[in-house]
């Protein structure tokens, strides 16, 4: 008896309704704007419209540069698109040009995550949208009650806070001005041809789509990239497998826990192809690079070949999807009073 | 070209250095009761023995005919060893024989896991020692203050809280129960042959239990076991590849997430030879079941086959590991006073 090949017979390819049965068990249904709207809560939509003028608002930082939208651009699919030689750049530029530590994830779909930044450090949007404006390498307020002192300054806002949080006596605080803004992220969505394909239709994704689908879940890429974000519910060690060298210690700079070395949110993957640079420190350029590393140091697969690898990132490009244009669109701000601080370069 | 077999071949063998720098790089180290020991509380080892005197103390239940030992039974690797009909019961039995929903899981590593309990509702040892106490279909005590007034009523105790918690002005309160508790359980450990092998031994496994720790990677087990307790890390869906039939929806009864439904926390798999029944439900009697249905539930490989099940089983076996039997004997208990509460099997 001859082996015309060394290489193990792939699995054939399913048919589109057992496929579509698999995915569904994998990565469930991906909610609806309807759907993530709380029922509860008369002012939400008060609040949505507050929190995107806050998103835009770059007076919400020290210098009047940055705002959530400079380094999580809607336009851009949530992350900072910001060019050098022709290259997205790793990390994002905060005040006075000072890069930070790690690359911006993007906004959208942020709250199908179990937690918020690359290490879970905030439990949900509202912790996380306090981080950014107090970081001093990234908007660098002095202090949450500068940021009050600067909204309470422009009379716009002081009709949009009570409006949004009717409840309250000073509406204007930092807390509200965070849930606002988490109100606003909480409906940054972007269906795509993957969900028409769950929902029923085999069209929606080419042949190769889904063969890339069915290996996804055959190399193993589902452990940590499930649920409706691909990812973003919960934690894992880059480098499972097989080492891999960086200097971040992800959630063990947090925790000092010796388990926790190397662990980082596993990112969610709708979107993947726009949202480059990818991994935590954006320091790979080309998603094809993204996915020969990510078998090869987190899957027990280890290196793919050239099909495999077509068929993964086929199947991946179908998950860019389309934000709502409407939704995500720039909004007036209202204007400065007198006591608006001004600018501050230093 | 003839082929003999459609069974895709399996990677050859791995050698044993080769193979012990994989495991080491997905399962870290062990670690020792000296390394988890605090070098900053001087009085632990008083918090320690205190612990010790309070897991065993059925005076913690409204009949005092239940202490943490009944259900976390050290000298049976921390599981409920309550036979019936010559098989383990799936789950423990509470006041007035009530059942929990869930199996009983092992107190031995639990401080290694990421939070306790199937679902993680507690955020550490502390937190978790405080949760069946006061369960009615547990312990049953009818609040904390009556914890507090028992523990108050035995005149030993005072002492040892006094020792334990020498900042205390009134040490005896629930917290520094529960604190006691956990410092206990901070060091019930199990060093197995396992981390022999990771150590350095070439022979501290067999040749088949290093085939079951390489396919244990192969297979895909490792991406949800890993870490030193070879699980605890993170929560997973039970019937992430293949739905699971159970009525527990798990975290989704904590968090009321759609995306958190059958999500339970990974469980170690160290002593699991000993700590059946298997699963949430405890509905699985055999390992071998359990290896089985993991398998088909949860990874992308589908059916094993008797070889490789054979492989993996072998390895888990391996994992059983050696309490310290001094450390874990039941103490001398401090004896009742005029005031201390009888037993109520109301």
């Amino acid at each position: 008896a001859v082996k015309t090949s060394t290489a193990p017979s792939k699995p054939t390819a399913m048919a589109p309704a057992k496929l579509r049965e698999l995915a569904r068990g994998v990565f469930g249904k991906y909610p609806t704007a309807a759907s993530l709207t709380p029922t509860d809560d008369p002012t939400f939509a008060a609040k949505v419209a507050l929190g995107r003028q806050l998103y835009f608002d770059t007076r919400l930082s020290k210098n009047h540069d940055l705002s959530c939208a400079t380094c999580h651009d809607l336009q851009h699919f949530g992350v900072d698109a910001r060019e050098r030689d022709g290259q997205r750049t790793p990390t994002s530029m905060g005040h006075k040009g000072q890069l930070g530590g790690r690359n911006s994830p993007t906004s959208y779909n942020a709250m199908l995550h179990i937690a918020q930044f690359w290490d879970g450090r905030a439990a949900d949007l509202s912790a996380q949208a306090k981080g950014p404006m107090l970081n001093p390498v990234e908007m660098a307020m002095p202090g949450d009650n500068v940021v009050v002192t600067t909204l309470r300054s422009i009379p716009g806002y002081s009709k949009a806070f009570k409006t949004a949080f009717p409840q309250d006596k000073d509406p204007i605080t930092y807390q509200n001005t965070a849930d606002a803004i988490a109100a606003f992220e909480k409906l940054l969505l972007t269906p795509s041809r993957f969900d028409e394909f769950l929902a029923g239709k085999d069209e929606a994704l080419t042949a190769n789509e889904q063969r890339g689908l069915q290996r996804f879940v055959e190399v193993g890429c589902m452990a940590c990239h499930l649920g409706p974000a691909l990812g973003g519910g919960m934690f894992q060690k880059l480098g499972l497998i097989k080492p891999y060298e960086t200097k971040d210690l992800g959630r063990y700079e947090l925790t000092k826990q010796d388990s926790d070395r190397y662990f980082f949110k596993v990112p969610s993957l709708r979107n993947i192809e726009q949202t480059g640079p990818y991994f935590h420190d954006g320091s790979i350029a080309r998603l094809e690079q993204a996915v020969i590393l990510m078998a090869e140091h987190q899957t027990a697969s280890g290196k793919l070949d050239a099909e495999d690898l077509g068929y993964l990132v086929a199947f991946l490009k179908s998950l860019t999807g389309t934000p709502d244009a409407a939704y995500i669109h720039a909004p007036e701000l209202p204007k400065s009073g007198p006591k608006t601080p001004p600018p501050d370069p230093s």
